[in-house]
């Protein structure tokens, strides 16, 4: 991950809670924990990475769906032009991304410093491969993803958004941005967008076998329609191999069905490691996220589009959207805020596949700390600043969180 | 309102944006806005009461339902202990404040402190009457009111928590707590927790009519049962004359008929001048607050509670609020926006009956200023901190805005 893991340097984060416990102090060996020990034990003579005066510590925020090409975080206001339709969305943004004078790497960028000072240092963002601008974004977000290897990792899914058989052409841009480095095979809506799931399914799936990748299928589809067709990413997951590598993203359609309705479908995707990404959003139906991971269906959630032309509304600020996911289910107990937690930290972390995540022994040396009591209060309040340290080095420094503690406590 | 109001201390209130708009200068004769000018034309020998640079100028956010007296605001992190119906939580919510150590105005007047710094200069607060404490409540907050009657106007809702006729003594009580000065009779499901809807409005409407008041009924009731309360509603407010002063709180029945089902009734109370409030919490059915803001009828919201033991996830920011409402309905045109803002804003003074409201000649010389550059900026951002003037006075200053604008941008 980074070139001074286990080179030696060994540093010391000191006096944090990590999720909320006892405090802490975090020996650190160039990138990695190489030692856990209660606070003000760790060896004085070592050099302090930095001092969390009892600062609530979390692993880092993983944000497992956006689209950092989409963005115009840093630029003007802009009044949302989009008609109603999910197509006139398409056709808007297509028009005016097209010639957009601010290139993505640098709105892209922008965003990326945003999302990291809040925690976020995994990141999954989709990548449009259209015909309106062929591979410009994959190359450019390509070189961004480079750029910022040492700090945020980001893993990019080519993403046909206008629709991958319905347009000539875009498989083939489809398979070059595979050749060109992307990391996970994109879909979407099989049957409302490509209008031939069967056909969709066969070419997603076909280009993750053929580069060894992952797969991403944005689906919107609702009710039937929708279950249907995770029926057959099901089917396909089994007949391509692709075990643990696949994430169905919104799954809108299984927030329309009774528990009952869909125990069965739960149980195939736990044993075949589909992930289910929900943003949680309040104005539709949305994956039942409790129950999922309760028949062990491993949940993700991300901002999706943050100040784009679909919607001014996401921020990038993954602890928030925990709370939001709480919110959106009516989770008020200690023990569901947690797993809201879960869900944009581990939960993330496992969709994405990545190694060394966590608090323990032998991790990464990546921490998030926030001045919260419990992790129920980080939730809750999602306090900023934060203090972000990545793979070993800070990435935003705090010079100190005060008195630690309560939002309400401070303002009162 | 205030001490100062016309008394002829001319004062400044310079170079802010009221809803976005072209810079104006406010010049102030005490409490009132005299002159709205075009920024930088005020008589530059007045005092400067505020230098806004360029910051958005709002009208005061209207927190139009909290329970001030429930919360732990300033209090350690607890843990959510209530069980799982609403009854599990009244009686959680009894047997734990009845004995709580740190009195009610301590722990309203800190939450009181809080939300007026970020703007909220109306509240009306629900106050509980019940068997557990009496009218020990209500004397508190009547306290507090006074005590903050300079800065924000607090209206109190003689709350019947635990119910009002199944619980022999409460009915007393509440008429009591209207004796000694709550400004609203409250009620709560009149079907559901009094179990004699008609005795419940006819106890209600007589003690509004007797003492001159207005109403505010909490309504969980869903579907059916929900709708033919308010229709009996609607018979009171016409039989007791309280036309243009009762709200129908929560009302999440409304949420669950399609549109044609409802307008018949929409049209009955917006004809009466009955108000919707909804906090548009994203985990139950919600009142169409777009469309019935269409059909006329007056909707404000409020922040419900505010980390207390319902929940802990209330956080009194009325801006958020407008955001949390655009959210729940989809919306991101800057004229949706703009519908939400005016739900905190305009919708909340027409409900509590406000006099004086606006950014007009003549109204009260009050203003949250934030760092944003449209009404759909401040929404989406609901940026702090705020600068907040009541009544002529700085309540919350602020040195200086800096570069007036987007956090996007400020982030960049």
């Amino acid at each position: 991950m980074s070139s001074n893991s286990g080179d030696g340097t060994r540093q010391v984060l000191r006096n944090v809670r990590p999720m909320g416990g006892a405090a802490c102090d975090f020996v650190i060996d160039g990138a990695r924990i190489a030692e856990r020990l209660p606070a003000g034990t760790a060896d004085a003579t070592l050099p302090t990475l930095l001092d969390g005066a009892g600062a609530l510590a979390l692993p880092p925020l993983v944000e497992a769906h956006t689209h950092l090409d989409k963005t115009l975080w840093g630029q003007p206001w802009r009044p949302n032009s989009a008609g109603p339709t999910r197509a006139d969305r398409i056709a808007n943004e297509q028009r005016i991304l097209r010639d957009f004078p601010v290139p993505v790497t640098q709105r892209a960028a922008a965003l990326l410093e945003h999302c990291a000072a809040l925690g976020s240092l995994h990141v999954r963002s989709h990548v449009d491969v259209q015909l309106e601008w062929g591979l410009r974004h994959v190359r450019e977000m390509l070189a961004l993803r480079e750029a910022w290897r040492d700090r945020v990792s980001i893993e990019l899914v080519a993403f046909p958004q206008g629709g991958l058989l319905v347009r000539p052409g875009v498989a083939e841009l489809m398979e070059e941005a595979m050749a060109l480095g992307c990391d996970i095979v994109g879909g979407i809506d099989p049957a409302a967008i490509d209008r031939d799931p069967i056909r969709h399914l066969e070419t997603v799936f076909g280009l993750a076998r053929d580069h060894d990748r992952g797969v991403d299928i944005h689906l919107h589809d609702p009710g039937e329609l929708g279950r249907w067709q995770i029926e057959r990413i099901c089917d396909f997951t089994e007949s391509h191999a692709r075990q643990g590598r696949v994430m169905i993203s919104h799954a809108y359609c299984l927030g329309s069905f009774a528990p009952a309705e869909i125990c069965a479908l739960a149980d195939r995707l736990a044993a075949l490691g589909i992930s289910i990404m929900s943003c949680a959003p309040p104005h539709v139906s949305v994956p039942p996220l409790g129950l999922l991971r309760a028949w062990g269906v491993n949940c993700c959630s991300g901002s999706d589009g943050i100040r784009d032309l679909w919607s001014p509304m996401g921020n990038g600020d993954m602890l928030e959207r925990a709370r939001l996911i709480a919110m959106r289910f009516g989770w008020s107990r200690d023990e569901d805020l947690a797993g809201a937690l879960d869900i944009v930290t581990q939960g993330g972390a496992r969709a994405l596949g990545i190694s060394g995540y966590g608090l323990e022994t032998g991790c990464a040396a990546s921490f998030v700390l926030v001045s919260a009591e419990t992790v129920g209060e980080a939730v809750v309040s999602h306090p900023v600043p934060r203090a972000v340290i990545a793979h070993g080095r800070v990435l935003v420094p705090r010079p100190s969180f005060g008195s630690a503690g309560a939002s309400s406590r401070a303002a009162s």
